[in-house]
């Protein structure tokens, strides 16, 4: 099992606060996300400027598609992503057309798991080729008090057995970390725990620490 | 029951191109949408562009809001849209938070209906304070053959039931319209049978007539 890797999600309402984020912090993190808030605040732009902001990293247009998946991907790859969401509401053609698009990309979409998925969805998810899925607390959700709990590491194994790799998000912290232990976590996702922290550098390190304490070290 | 509405939807992927068909349909149609593939590739200058174009239509942003209700929701209606979309998978504490900012700014939030969605789920979106879903045949589902049916006539007669207002999309022809006639239909809604059609006016009108012969004429 590869070690998880760290994702910044950029959920500003304006792009320049979020290329500012992301200049201090993309050398601390693996993946960053264009967030939905910042996509639907400032259209593709977003993601063309993280693309450029950030050459080397693995980019992530989080759309939530519902819908138009041959479209949408289009222009989400076209624009520099390398992964893009799609909602686990959405038919299974949207989720064959993006992951068709996206593999003539050299990308891969990831399954947004929110509401009521089953694992007859996933199997089929997987199925179709996609190899990845994003496991969330919600924000709303989360300040309305859901934590993660056992029901929440059940439903992360079975998807993991199935298959998919998953990016676990949801207000999580470096302590939070150790929980996943036995779940194939493909990216840990940290927003405001990171971009908003005293010392964002110092943020990164103590979730690159905890990383390391369970699935081993970068070069192990 | 009130007469269902017209709504335009568009789904261009640049602004210059979708305000163009707005600028030819909007006195013929009741509602013009924002589509999400306008709004991932424009942000919210979308909205706000179409609110100065059509000042007296209802504008809609149909963002399938998945989560951060409240952030989202101020976002849409400050820009000027007067209805947002939430997905059916968010969790309940979007759908609430949504809905309370759109209730202050004299909004509405409509369900956009997609996957695995239950009455028990529309019961609870009503008990929110939300009146209004989008029940769809996906553009990828309708590609791939799905026609509407008697089982989704006869889901949308529940959720009439359960007190929401049903908005209908998904390649809508005036031929369609007829299909519906036991359903509390807000609005019917079309992207390229009427901004694709050789005549835009013609087009609409033909929505307009059948609506008529149903539901009777607007000042009926």
């Amino acid at each position: 099992m590869s070690r998880p890797l760290l994702q910044l999600a950029l959920d500003h309402t304006t792009l320049p606060a979020a290329l500012q984020d992301a200049a201090v912090l993309q050398e601390y993190v693996d993946i960053v996300e264009a967030g939905t808030i910042l996509c639907l605040s400032e259209g593709i732009n977003a993601v063309k400027a993280l693309r450029n902001l950030c050459p080397k990293k693995i980019i992530v247009a989080d759309w939530k598609v519902a819908d138009a998946g041959e479209t949408l991907a289009e222009q989400a790859f076209r624009a520099g992503a390398n992964w893009m969401t799609i909602i686990c509401a959405a038919p299974l053609a949207t989720v064959e057309k993006g992951h068709a698009v996206a593999q003539s990309c050299g990308g891969e979409i990831q399954m947004e798991l929110f509401g009521n998925w089953t694992l007859e969805d996933a199997r089929a998810w997987h199925r179709t080729g996609v190899r990845q899925a994003i496991y969330h607390r919600g924000r709303d959700a989360q300040a309305s008090g859901q934590q993660w709990g056992e029901a929440d590491l059940a439903k992360m194994k079975a998807l993991s057995d199935i298959g998919l790799a998953l990016s676990v998000t949801g207000g999580i912290t470096p302590e939070d970390v150790a929980l996943f232990k036995g779940i194939h976590v493909k990216a840990f996702i940290a927003g405001r725990s990171l971009a908003g922290a005293a010392d964002p550098a110092r943020a990164a390190a103590e979730f690159h620490a905890q990383i390391d304490a369970i699935w081993g070290g970068r070069d192990a």
